[in-house]
């Protein structure tokens, strides 16, 4: 099993901003986090506001922490909200139920690492995420 | 009145996380907290996401904070959230609103401790949580 | 690279316990981290005092967070203590600087963890977590 | 007054990067903040420890809360320690007071931000912090 590397933390980086991008996107910030909830990588475009940071970290955190993407818990969160709040209470780096964060795989499936966008509508901020780990060749 | 033992919480542990296996759950995490709800035993299976150390104390957590299993304090959430909020926040390990916290007590009926377990559906958390404590001796 | 199981973690959390009765400690409270610094075993003995957890959790946190034993934590807390009050507040599950907190490596000289021992003396807390170590087959 | 962008972040990360390799100096972090303190690039190379992106952040966070490089602020800690502890605790970031935190300054001498490094000797995180800047076409 292997550790996700700065090298590939970067490429998801790229790739996700250029997909950004490529959508006509507002400014994106992305936060790219190791097995353990680590920041590895990361980048906020100009013109981006404050939380921006914050809110891309949570969004891999919380994905790491209870194991699924920040879309589901998105929806766990409209079925549960008070045991996300509880969750996201724990979690030291937060967690921002919405869409754009997503576990990172590695090639036998295992978790190595999660990616979290914001910026555009959750959807979109998701479809850069995903875009971000296709070209880093790992898996999500 | 008598304390949990490490014998005891251990025996909990073991024996809830065996009844994971029995019913083909996914990964548990198992924490035995004594009556001032301080950690006694805790493990978590392999392949589990990072905040279920955090899940399970917070489970057991809760029940010793309000005196009620965490099945309890989840239906309690659904009809008075902002009082489950706010009793989060005022306890140090925070109160997770769901099903697998349950409280411990002795043969005298007194509270000695609680197990809290996460990591699949609450139901299937708080049976293993039941058959930890009902191979240890004691009640709950 | 490999990543610290619950049956290492547990071998680990019984041999330093046994040391610890061997050695004639006072109870001790022993606290097995995974490479992200996340709990997978604990164990605290009958008659310890309430802080353990924490304290056992944070000299292990802390050496994963700065890279180095907390004995050598301990030593720079001499040398630069505000540098280490610092990082301590900075660290989610804080740092101790004083003995008894070992990184866990694998064969290959990669960190995949790490234990936290107190109760005793710290440099008895740390015999124990060197025999626990030791007795699980990994390397510190 | 200008704002730092993300291509210029970007250029003073990869540039410190490449400072340390060329120093043959240890895994290093390097975190670059807009003159808000809000973070706009990070990077942490390979074997790093788990606090690196807090440490780098601080580096940075503290000299653009104090307005003075983090090593002019490890000469304050010497000298008014209990004054460094009290402002650390005020800054959301925290403050780390050791070499390797350094204001980044425009052509016209303002304050744009301020670049973190962290993971060698301190005198040495320096070095590749003022190489990154100087790489940048910034001042410091």
């Amino acid at each position: 099993m292997s550790r996700i590397t700065l090298d590939q933390a970067q490429a998801i980086v790229a790739a996700a901003l250029k997909e950004g991008r490529a959508l006509g996107l507002k400014p994106l910030s992305v936060a790219v986090l190791d097995a353990g909830g680590h920041l590895v990588a990361f980048a906020r475009e100009d013109n981006s506001s404050n939380l921006r940071p914050q809110i891309a970290t949570a969004k891999a955190s919380g994905a790491l922490a209870l194991g699924v993407s920040s879309r589901v818990i998105g929806e766990m969160a409209i079925e549960r909200p008070t045991f996300i709040n509880a969750a996201a209470g724990l979690n030291a780096d937060g967690i921002v139920p919405a869409a754009g964060g997503v576990l990172i795989r590695d090639s036998a499936g295992l978790v190595i690492g999660a990616v979290g966008v914001t910026g555009d509508l959750s959807d979109n901020d998701e479809k850069a995420a995903l875009a971000g780990i296709a070209a880093s060749g790992l898996a999500s």
